[in-house]
């Protein structure tokens, strides 16, 4: 028997605003270079993962992306700073998250097979 | 913005074992005093409930439910004594998970709006 959950942020009026699919897809972005690139890597289609990027910036109130227009060298996307820090914010949670469920089973549960 | 989660315990090939759903058809029959009565008032069909019931108590190898068969003062169901170790265990595991993912929102997360 183990433990295991899903977590996300979410407004006030209980719309999810960012977690898990949102953070990969970050990370993808980071990885790839590009929102293109990392669509496809993900297998979710361009307008998807824009839209999930949009509603995450309205709701956190915070830009994730750097757009750059395609030209000559192509386009490509970053992640502005404040992504860069939402994603280091949510690796620590995660891991600490993580630890403590782990820890909280343990203590309550450790008597089932 | 605040934070939300799902908890459940799973056995080891990820198949849920025990979770918010089950625990409050055990509390619901605590009240209730029937598993039938605990039906009507949760609005789920007695097989659909039972079934439940039935998958916990393998999952988890401890029966949670003295079932006694219909007489003349009719049948009833009450929580074996593992059973209700299971709710206050699940219980105090739940408060102390949700004391701690707000305290570690707060910690990671008190920047956004």
């Amino acid at each position: 028997m183990k433990v295991n959950y899903k977590i996300w942020l979410e407004e006030e009026n209980d719309i999810k605003a960012f977690g898990k699919g949102p953070y990969d897809l970050l990370r993808h972005i980071k990885v790839c270079g590009s929102l293109n690139k990392a669509c496809q890597a993900m297998g979710i289609s361009y307008s998807k993962a824009s839209s999930i990027l949009i509603r995450c910036e309205e709701a956190l109130g915070i830009e994730l992306l750097n757009r750059t227009a395609g030209g000559s060298l192509g386009g490509g996307s970053s992640i502005t700073k404040e992504g860069e820090g939402l994603m280091v914010s949510y690796d620590k949670f995660i891991a600490e998250v993580d630890l403590l469920m782990k820890q909280l089973y343990m203590e309550h549960f450790d008597h089932l097979r």
